[in-house]
């Protein structure tokens, strides 16, 4: 029997006598429980369901100047992850036995090289799970590079699956370092991902070591909807990678670091006009990024004169991301940006307007043991 | 007769008929009136008062990752300029009549080559003053080179105080305008000064061109204090300039970054633990100027190890800023940041507390006409 909460998707109803038979369910996985300090030190959890599906939502890192440290989650686009108790599988192992969606067959199902395989395998051990083994399968909602915090998503659902099957005992400060050992393992020791993609919002990284976590409330009553717009073209990662300058001039330093302030004031603020001309002000990597994605400094162009707020490029692109605070106004912003990439970069690309998830991953439903 | 409203140093009484003639005293000089777009094109206004008495601010600048672009006001402590129609000085200009208090002698009387001067007679081209002259009197609170925004005070009470005398008809941001061409004179051009000393509180400078400011309210509610300790010290501004790396590595510019980013969420949310961490974990600068002032380095861990939230240089230095929630224990840390500045600096220096200044430059009394 399903247990639903959250769903993004599509809603399981439940028996009303079961649902209240765990109040517990009606919280938001993530923050249901204090943070432990030394989770390695508890003992071994029972496992309260047989087995429970989660998803976790896309993000947009870097955010212009908000480059390596602010990120966001994107509501209605993600993974999910589905997972079991399994008897065939080695106690304190996990086994993956399913990969579906888009570009599936390139991920690796060896837990230890898969984004979600790895989060899951490290929250097992901080919850010090050694008696049950996991079946897991992930379904990718995200395509693969796009700049969408795909594996990000990936680690934040299967970290949230292996909690909430425990009992939820670990807070997001753990979840978040699951998943961080799997962004370090596929694409990099950075948390602006998988921190957004687990705690919901804006997040801003304020340290590693011990990670640190801001969540930037954007004011609840206010609208804010990103245009997505994604061409047909594989970014380069490493070529990303490697435009980064290795050293900027003390001017471009100051403006960008005020910009990054400025960003975080105009989410805060919920002033869309300051956080609008922040996301675009990127001295530093964009202009180095933009010109390996074809069209893109036209597509950013093309998003402001059609009345976004602001536009950058989303992660390592090739995805670029407007933001707005009209649905439909986002949608005839995504057409023009969906020209430009065409005319500009002779990219065909796909646009879609999303709000902002407040929530990140959660547990979509659960069969009790 | 006086006129009085929020004076910060001695409350001057009038008689209740006067004051209720005039319903706009009641308002706060600098944010009266809205801004206009083209101050140039009004026509000359009357004279309101036939003499005003202005006090700005001190502010501290930088602010460790803040960085050029952030300040915020200091409640109780700052400079005073009194201003009169005088009918023996030249329609449209500015005499100094007289300036008072701590080196007073070491500044300039020609109005061109003085803060509150070059900033009076900006706000008078801007008002287009070309019937009456004026006459000048500057009481420095503030020491000199201090690292507490001594220029600024003066170009910011001189900015008001003209203002003020024409009936307060700009707004924050051509104040500011007025005030930036006097740091540019004097100091240099930056506005982390001079914009929180006329707006208070803390400022943010996302853009000079043109002038974009982003007032940073920190919450009511909640208490904050600065520990501003003044070692008998004069820092080598040049020096204190040619300290700073003309090139950042990357690491070095995503960490200063996000704390500069998590400094604005400190002061936006309230959280003094956020804070003060960001204020201080400046990797650019402060590493630099430190060392050029004798104990500094001292001084901050005696800060931190007493209590602080976080402790910097403030401005240039050589004043060492500590935050704190409460009183009591800001006049303890000053105490240890006092004796750490003997004892490793071999420096006498004097620790003062004080809250942050929410208003900014404001008039304290005017004689109408």
């Amino acid at each position: 029997m399903a247990i639903c909460y959250q769903s993004p998707i599509k809603p399981i109803t439940i028996p009303q006598s079961k649902a209240l038979t765990n109040p517990k369910l009606s919280f938001r996985c993530n923050l249901s429980l204090p943070s432990r300090s030394n989770p390695l030190t508890i003992s071994e959890p029972e496992p309260v369901y047989a087995s429970v599906k989660a998803f976790a939502p896309a993000t947009i890192a870097n955010l212009g100047p908000g480059f390596d440290f602010l990120g966001c989650a994107v509501d209605g686009l993600g993974d999910f992850v589905s997972l079991s108790l399994d008897p065939n599988v080695q106690p304190g192992e996990v086994s993956i036995s399913e990969i579906s969606g888009d570009n599936a067959n390139r991920l690796s199902k060896s837990p230890l090289w898969n984004c979600a395989g790895i989060a899951a395998i490290e929250v097992m051990k901080m919850l010090g799970i050694r008696s049950v083994g996991l079946s897991l399968s992930l379904e990718k909602g995200l395509p693969l590079g796009s700049g969408l915090g795909s594996s990000a998503a990936s680690a934040a659902a299967a970290a949230v699956a292996v909690n909430e099957l425990f009992g939820g005992k670990l807070g997001v400060k753990e979840l978040v370092m699951a998943g961080l050992k799997s962004e370090e393992k596929v694409s990099g020791y950075h948390a602006d991902n998988v921190a957004p993609a687990i705690m919901g919002g804006f997040v801003l990284i304020q340290n590693y070591e011990p990670v640190e976590l801001i969540p930037l409330r954007f004011p609840e009553e206010k609208d804010l909807f990103f245009v997505l717009t994604t061409p047909e073209f594989e970014a380069p990662t490493k070529k990303m990678r490697a435009a980064l300058p290795a050293e900027i001039g003390m001017p471009h330093h100051v403006w960008n670091s005020s910009q990054g302030g400025a960003l975080v004031a105009g989410v805060l603020l919920g002033d869309l006009i300051i956080l609008g001309k922040a996301l675009s002000s990127d001295k530093v990597v964009e202009p180095r990024r933009a010109p390996l994605i074809p069209g893109m400094e036209a597509v950013k162009k093309a998003a402001i004169e059609a009345g976004a707020f602001g536009c950058t490029i989303s992660g390592a692109g090739p995805t670029a991301v407007a933001v707005i605070d009209d649905e439909k106004k986002g949608a005839e912003i995504g057409e023009e940006m969906v020209k430009a990439f065409l005319k500009e970069g002779n990219l065909k690309a796909v646009a879609n307007v999303h709000r902002l998830d407040r929530i990140g991953a959660r547990l979509i439903s659960g069969i009790p043991r």
